[in-house]
């Protein structure tokens, strides 16, 4: 069997060296086998009565036929460009790996997400369920079915990375960047189209319903409540999961390129060991989270298990630091990297530390600006009193605020990394960040489950608002909702920290192979990539500009995609059988129309993701596509932030208010503050979190495309013609994508016909 | 008189280029005795009725007691920076010059405020009153009371610069910085007051008239009337002059300070040329502005102006390049640069087409997204229909998208620069920069009257319709004032064009700067630059933040403002006598209120400009100040545009439905386009234009505190403790001016015990 993995037929790693890396693989199939177990025992749980098992079949239904349609609509785009990544790679054999690690990137992060979404639609029948008799008990379902797909994404991440590690030793990272952009390219796709899906789903029921017919949400004549539900799974569940096991991915990547570069095999196992200690933390930590049927303590059990998690990692890094970081040809480290041992270095040690900091860091600061009690939100709920527009603003203000401090937070990570490998070359200062990527996503597992515990518990409280299950029931259900919307935003947090980190790694990768390819040092290259030159400049106010540009075609396309379904549920509700609850709306339409439309729109923003960077390198040059990068990052992070939190606070002031506050609900006050979340959902839940995968892909498909842009530098017409082309076709795509379909001029000219 | 001008006591400067000077200086006076020549004349207007007066008398106290209070709160601060500016330069004689130079920069940029405004509210009750005969006359006092305010700038800017000059002669870039830098924090101040001034009065004018009590605007009942009208003076008018006043003072020190550098007299020289010739076709062009009274094209005669006085400047610059930039001694050039004439060099000429080209790119986008017959804001309208919330999305997403297309724009004239410059060194690149800034700000005086012609054609209307003109008349100024919203959201986008570009322009100088005082090369200063550098791309990340931090708390400080104004005109509507109209609201009430706010809340972001680049440079060193300023660059041009060009969406999309389409006035769609409307006021008339001076603010301190900074870098822990400090303080303002004043924790007290 060793022929088949390099690493094991290489006498330079030590027998304790390939035991562990056996551990490793064998850390990641425990996790999985973990979610195997927890998803047996979610399944032998009660559905429910009839009603419930119906509304849960439904949204079963909408959900696989939504995802049904997306993978096939981008099968043939992975095909494609599985054979155009077979080329980019010059040896055959890394050729063949690349290509093969691209098509199994993609395939995880599918899985995740597929699974994720199956998961959650079963366990929110069972939540439900639960809820009749046992608060802690539904909790538990709840939770754990979120923890299936979290150690689903541990493992398959943790197996991916080490597999091809074992198979292709020092050249596994060419294949790597294969496995990275798969995840990451799946991911862009089922955020985008999630994302366009389930909002338009929310904003329409909601506009509608709430606003206009004063109804409640998932109240049962609503037309698009199944679609909303379902998007809750699509958006939320399979986007989100596909976008963290993506982080996952991406920082591990950089952290083994970097690490090979910097330290040899110990730079590559450490960060596996790290991750195969994340495994085993988010195991004991999720496993204990339970509460009492009296204290009914959700966010604290929540929370408990996590710092259980972080202790647990925080040992082991430290433990297997001490034991494995020993390099005893290094100079005299200073003291507090080596403990005056010889040839300690716990420098990596202390990076992860400093991620695992960040994750704290970035889980307070999202908990400031969202939760209910704090100021931000008590700003904007006050707002609510002087109407519609002053609601608005102040959310804007806090949005704006809150992505300062994000940042501000991140670059303290980035220093504190830098830091720690001061007086050390630049490859080290890049491993640092790796690293602290790396720490910062240990607990994945808890991370996911926290997540997906979000649209299991809305599921859920919509599954017993629908089968009117009794008062006692339904306040167990909306507690967790409740509890879920905090949980859900906190890792909202931590999914576009972590595309920041994993951003600049690839940022620093993308640095050293310039180098690599140019067959310059670094410090040759480091002066290309100054600021001061203007095709640097330039290329940091296009990528600058980017993810506004974005934002705008996704927001426009949730804007879109809701109108058709306000007209939608506005004409069913027409029928007086429907309003009067004597017939069953069509939801299968609302459902067809979102899948549809989200399908539609994934296009533009898809080949924009794709398309620019290359676009730039081959038209501005590589030096260009640097600067662009770097631009991206900034401004990608600070509109994520802004609208992740914003949004956030929109929906947690209109809470407020229906907790009773400033007239509560049906008040002026509360109408107010509906908009404010109508406003926030498509900035929240399309917009913001799919700028994560698109500053990966964009880094990604900069470094894959790399080695061509260098080439077509010697033939500058080629590049300039290839990147006309390119530049018009993406010029067309993006005006197609901003025209109104052709669903919405038809409306459009009757509304026009009868004013 | 010679021995006080330096360069006319210099032999290698040319007769020709000492009496050119003497004619740069004659043409700016010719500028400034223009202005007075329009003044007179229009002082002389009838001022119509006894109610005119009345009202216009009324805005005019406001907006003087406004002024008056705003140069009172910040003399000290300006008397305090004089002594430090006194301590930054080196020697004696500059040390002075820096001084005197701030102060007059200072000076100049209030004076154009103060006269600018005054001529406004002076012109207002002349419009109103030439409006009851004719048309022709209304529109030739409105553009006219705008074209003081831009001589003014054109005139006073171009005389400080080259008095300077002439004062100074190569060492005058020292003295210019101090110039440059009282005209920006004068200029920032204004901005930021004028903007929270005009934007408290005017949103809660409107959401209690026009929203709660369906009033027109400028109803008289209404008790923010005045304050409203006030405001469109003191933040459209004053803060808009003085702002443009600065980039135009900028973009010359930048010029002068590159143009020295690289070519000596004639870099330097030129630039005053190119100024003096935008001085004389801004005469002819503004002087042509006028209609038939059939044809009342109001636009197109700006439009015509605005063409003549380009093509007088494009044919003067190339002949003005063509007599005097040769350089015999200068290595062949290629022929589009000298057209095979020994030594002559048109790039100059070259990159200032290259400026007014941006300029009429930028007009052209900022009329595509904000006019109201266009798809973006087409787009805006269409979504009132379906609510409060689809409007503001979608006003989002047309917002997002203008400002990829500005920064587009913004990166295709530096690329255009640099390409003319290609292959020369770094210095030309940059000078190339800042005279397509040059080239951009030719037509100041046009934009200006351009900008002013707003909100006097707003007044003008306001008095119409408070003083019950005939229908006659008010139609007349309702055009006037349509056209006006059209002028002023042009300018914006020029204003902000020009910043970035100014702030490009000095990041340069920056660059140039640490060469100068580390006593290195410039190439040795590149690498330290560039991205790769952690350091960098922290301060990087900061700097992205800084825009987003100013913004929320100007939108912050509009939200608490406008929350008392609202509470007062609704307590003084609960007058019955008021509200009936047989009492006189107590205007002057709101008035102070706007006054206090907006005094207030300068502090915060006075201080986070000043102090951020110091605090940066001295805690993370100058290369990070090097990030620190290109990130704002970036994240301050694209928040500034998309704030503007949202703004003006919305606002535009509510003229529309307001001319009848979608239900017209009334209807929830007009509803709907009104929230929209007041949500865009904060973002593109206060948090939108203090960016400009913000980023030109920064960029000028890291420039004058480099030199600190450098020898700091000596002394670490010193740097550290005074850094701190600073934090500290910065930290305690920033949360101070986060919290909500007393009398709103009143109110809101009064509330809470009521519900």
């Amino acid at each position: 069997m060793d022929q088949w993995f390099r690493v094991m037929a290489d006498p330079s790693f030590s027998v304790w060296e390939r035991t562990a890396l056996w551990g490793v693989l064998g850390t990641a199939i425990l996790g999985l086998l973990y979610a195997v177990f927890l998803a047996a025992e979610m399944l032998r749980k009660d559905q429910g009565s009839e009603a419930m098992r119906k509304v849960s079949a439904a949204i079963r239904l909408g959900a696989n036929a939504y995802l049904a349609r997306q993978f096939r609509a981008i099968l043939l785009l992975i095909l494609v460009l599985t054979g155009l990544l077979y080329f980019t790679a010059g040896q055959q054999d890394i050729a063949i790996g690349r290509a093969c690690a691209f098509l199994m990137g993609s395939i995880f992060s599918a899985t995740v997400g597929f699974i994720g979404m199956n998961m959650a639609v079963q366990g929110n029948v069972r939540v439900a369920a639960a809820s009749r008799t046992s608060f802690a008990e539904a909790l538990t379902i709840a939770y754990r079915t979120g923890t299936i797909t979290g150690m689903l994404t541990d493992g398959l991440g943790l197996l991916g990375g080490t597999l091809i590690f074992m198979v292709y030793g020092e050249r596994a990272y060419e294949v790597l960047l294969g496995f990275g952009f798969g995840g990451t390219l799946l991911a862009l796709f089922m955020r985008v189209g999630g994302g366009i899906y389930t909002k338009a789903a929310d904003v329409g029921a909601d506009l509608v319903g709430k606003l206009e017919r004063n109804i409640p949400e998932d109240d049962p004549r609503n037309a698009a409540t199944i679609a909303d539900n379902v998007g809750d799974n699509v958006g939320d569940c399979a986007g989100m999961a596909a976008d963290i096991f993506e982080s996952y991915e991406v920082t591990i990547v950089s952290a083994m390129i970097l690490g090979w570069a910097s330290f040899g095999h110990k730079g590559v196992i450490f960060p596996l060991l790290v991750r195969a200690i994340g495994v085993v933390s988010s195991i004991i930590g999720t496993y204990l989270v339970r509460t009492s049927e009296e204290a009914r303590a959700a966010m604290k059990a929540i929370h408990r298990g996590y710092a259980v998690s972080a202790l647990v990692s925080i040992i082991g890094f430290c433990l297997m630091g001490f034991y494995y970081l020993r390099f005893p040809e290094a100079a005299a480290l200073p003291t507090w990297v080596s403990f005056g041992l010889a040839g300690l270095d716990m420098r990596p040690v202390w990076t992860t530390l400093v991620g695992i900091a960040l994750a704290v860091s970035i889980n307070y600061l999202t908990d400031h600006f969202t939760a209910p009690e704090k100021p931000p939100v008590q700003f904007v709920a006050r707002a609510t009193q002087t109407g519609h527009a002053t609601t608005i603003i102040n959310g804007i203000a806090v949005g704006y605020e809150s992505s300062v401090w994000a940042i501000l937070v991140i670059a303290a990570a980035v220093f504190g990394s830098a830091l720690i490998y001061q007086g050390t070359n630049p490859t080290y200062v890049a491993y640092g960040v790796a690293m602290c990527g790396i720490g910062m996503l240990t607990l994945t597992g808890n991370n996911i489950s926290m997540d997906v515990f979000g649209p299991v518990a809305d599921n859920a409280n919509g599954i017993g608002e629908m089968a009117h299950l009794d008062p006692r029931a339904r306040k167990t259900l909306s507690d967790l909702d409740a509890c879920g919307n905090t949980t859900k935003a906190i890792t909202k947090g931590i999914a576009i920290g972590s595309a920041v980190i994993a951003a600049v790694s690839l940022f620093n990768a993308y640095i050293t192979d310039i180098a690599k390819f140019t067959g310059k040092t670094y410090s040759e290259i480091v002066p290309l990539l100054s600021i001061s030159e203007p095709m640097v400049f330039i290329g940091f106010l296009i990528g600058g500009a980017i993810p506004f540009l974005f934002s705008s075609l996704t927001i426009r396309a949730v804007g879109r995609a809701a109108f058709l379904i306000v007209q939608e549920v506005r004409a069913q509700f027409q029928d007086k059988a429907i309003w009067e609850g004597r017939k069953t709306p069509d939801y299968a339409r609302v459902v067809s129309i979102c899948t549809n439309e989200a399908q539609r729109e994934l296009i533009g923003p898809g080949l924009l993701a794709v398309l620019t960077p290359l676009l730039v390198g081959l038209l501005l040059h590589k030096e260009a596509l640097g600067g662009f990068l770097a631009g991206i990052i900034l401004s990608g992070q600070l509109l994520a932030v802004f609208m992740a939190n914003a949004g956030g606070a929109w929906d947690n002031a209109k809470k407020f208010i229906e907790d009773g506050h400033y007239g509560g609900k049906g008040s002026d006050a509360h109408k107010a503050s509906i908009t404010g979340d109508t406003v926030g959902d498509p900035l929240k839940d399309t917009a913001g979190p799919a700028l994560n995968p698109l500053i990966k892909v964009m880094n990604l498909v900069a470094l894959l495309a790399l080695p061509f842009i260098i080439q077509m530098e010697q033939r500058p017409w080629l590049a300039w013609a290839v990147g006309l082309v390119g530049l018009v076709i993406l010029a067309i795509v993006i005006a197609r994508s901003k025209q109104e379909s052709p669903e919405i001029l038809k409306w459009q000219a009757a509304i026009d016909r009868a004013s």
